[in-house]
């Protein structure tokens, strides 16, 4: 691992899903980001991800000036001293290794370094939060969590239900993820994560990344950043200040289409609206204070506020991230 | 590029596709195989070819003390250091890509080294050799040479008619390969190159590998050592010995299946015995003196007897080799 102190103010968002151009990419380097966890596929399957990967390979040409691929801690490092902002691949669901055990490796060959095992539903690894019931991590699961171990590519539960979350956690023999959510006692949602996870997420060393997303906001767009620095403050209280860093989830410049298809993917003829409420054709507005990348120096400034000390600032921004992510994409 | 006086007796199979085990992977240690080009892929499209590496994955676990991965010049030097056999990859179509060229770099981060563009048959890009026409190679196929020069996989014409051919030898900015053919001068065969491609072919620095499939040589299986090396001789003097090496071609421990899915793959509904001859339902038998990798020594052995000097012996069975693929495999 490079040295902890030239990291020290290093700046990491663990999740973002946006429709990236130039401006986008131009927006991350004004917020000072040294690097982002990108989602690269929510429902597509093995062969649709070798096509997004493409489209990232041209993305590292046409902005080589901006972006780097990071499949390593020391990626990090080294987009941290060229000042671009280095770019992990993730997957919000484990349709990228179609029902194939051996698709890991490839899946992690290309820099998939992130993958949830459930979106929502139920998959072929265990329980999305929306499902009624919940039978935790499936044969093929306890397969895929071995191997997703060996190779190094990080367990996200950002959107499983709750049996299989702790099931995953304990199944895994390395610390895991839920890169985008908030706890319970902020916001009460399918999509938030109860005490019993927070503290057996943490006490193994895994990272929460505390999200942005407005309708896991205690009053959605209308969230005071004092009311999000405070729930910082809470978890940190409660669970400690070394495993928790921002996955702001940040979705920017899609169409409706989009959200639409995050929520319905190809499993429903009906139009399923999420937490959106229904009839809501529109993506959920953010609050003012978190519009764009750029305004993660305002989280700053708020931390600032809330009484936490530069060191722990620095902590929750990136130190957190970069130190679990170095560890955890090294192979066993 | 690693100090060649120690590549210099460097060994190399420039083609094998075998049904790997155990057993075949100890036999290449005994022949003294440092690397071998093995045909990761005929008819498999994109997604079949993620299960293909998959496969090879669990080899490179199983028997990690006989091979390892080979993607660039410096992995063939460390498979030598280490007493291992380095393994490169290569198809022998264009199906691996679809009709997608994003996935010429996708393939090469898979570790792709080698892509024939045609094979056989008419392709997306050109024509094979048993086309009666050949229209040469088309508009995305001048994208995809572009392409494969630009991330560093080699263009292998060994399967392709001769405009197309003569064709992608010019629009290839970088040297190509023919990494598994014989001179028509040596044996009359719609499979074997002609004056006018292993000029070019050589002109530009590219590699030659002279093939034991039986069908391509003189007499078959009754074909004397003294014959190949005769040929070997015979290109030698036309070509210079810069530009040579061996493709063997060796095929092992498959069902007769197998051959006829690489000549019909799923292109027709009947049965095509290629030059095998109709109703022979078999794989061709090789001559005694090529049966098994470890037979290369043999070859050796002909080339001394042939007169060719020691230095010009380690080129052609694998410091030729080695050098066009360390130069080849590099990005441009």
């Amino acid at each position: 691992m490079a040295d902890l102190d030239k990291m020290a103010n290093v700046r990491i968002d663990g999740l973002q899903y946006s429709n990236y151009d130039r401006e986008l990419f131009e927006d991350l380097i004004t917020a000072g980001l040294h690097t982002i966890h990108v989602t690269l596929a929510y429902w597509e399957d093995a062969r649709q991800c070798m096509t997004l990967f493409s489209k990232w390979n041209r993305h590292f040409i046409d902005h080589a000036d901006l972006i780097m691929p990071v499949k390593t801690g020391d990626d990090i490092v080294k987009a941290k001293e060229l000042g671009k902002v280095g770019i992990v691949f993730g997957a919000q669901n484990c349709s990228p290794i179609d029902a194939e055990l051996g698709l890991v490796q490839v899946m992690n060959d290309l820099g998939l370094k992130f993958m949830q095992l459930t979106y929502n539903n139920q998959s072929l690894i265990g329980a999305g939060c929306f499902e009624d019931e919940d039978p935790g991590i499936s044969r093929f699961g306890k397969n895929v969590i071995a191997e997703m171990n060996r190779v190094g590519m990080v367990i996200d539960m950002s959107h499983s239900a709750e049996r299989t979350t702790l099931e995953a956690i304990d199944i895994s023999s390395r610390p895991i993820a839920i890169t985008h959510a908030n706890p319970t006692t902020f916001k009460a949602s399918r999509r938030s994560k109860s005490h019993a996870v927070l503290k057996s997420l943490t006490q193994r060393g895994g990272m929460l990344g505390f999200v942005l997303y407005p309708l896991f906001l205690k009053d959605g767009a209308d969230t005071k950043l004092e009311d999000f620095t405070e729930m910082v403050a809470d978890t940190a209280d409660k669970y400690g200040v070394d495993n928790i860093g921002i996955g702001s989830d940040l979705c920017r410049k899609w169409p409706y289409e989009v959200v639409e298809w995050m929520r319905n993917g190809s499993w429903t003829h009906e139009t399923v609206y999420g937490e959106g409420g229904a009839g809501v054709r529109e993506w959920p507005k953010q609050p003012h204070w978190f519009q764009k990348s750029s305004d993660f120096f305002k989280i700053e400034k708020g931390l600032v506020k809330q009484g936490f000390h530069s060191t722990e600032i620095d902590k929750i921004l990136g130190l957190n991230w970069y130190r679990f992510m170095d560890e955890s994409f090294k192979p066993a």
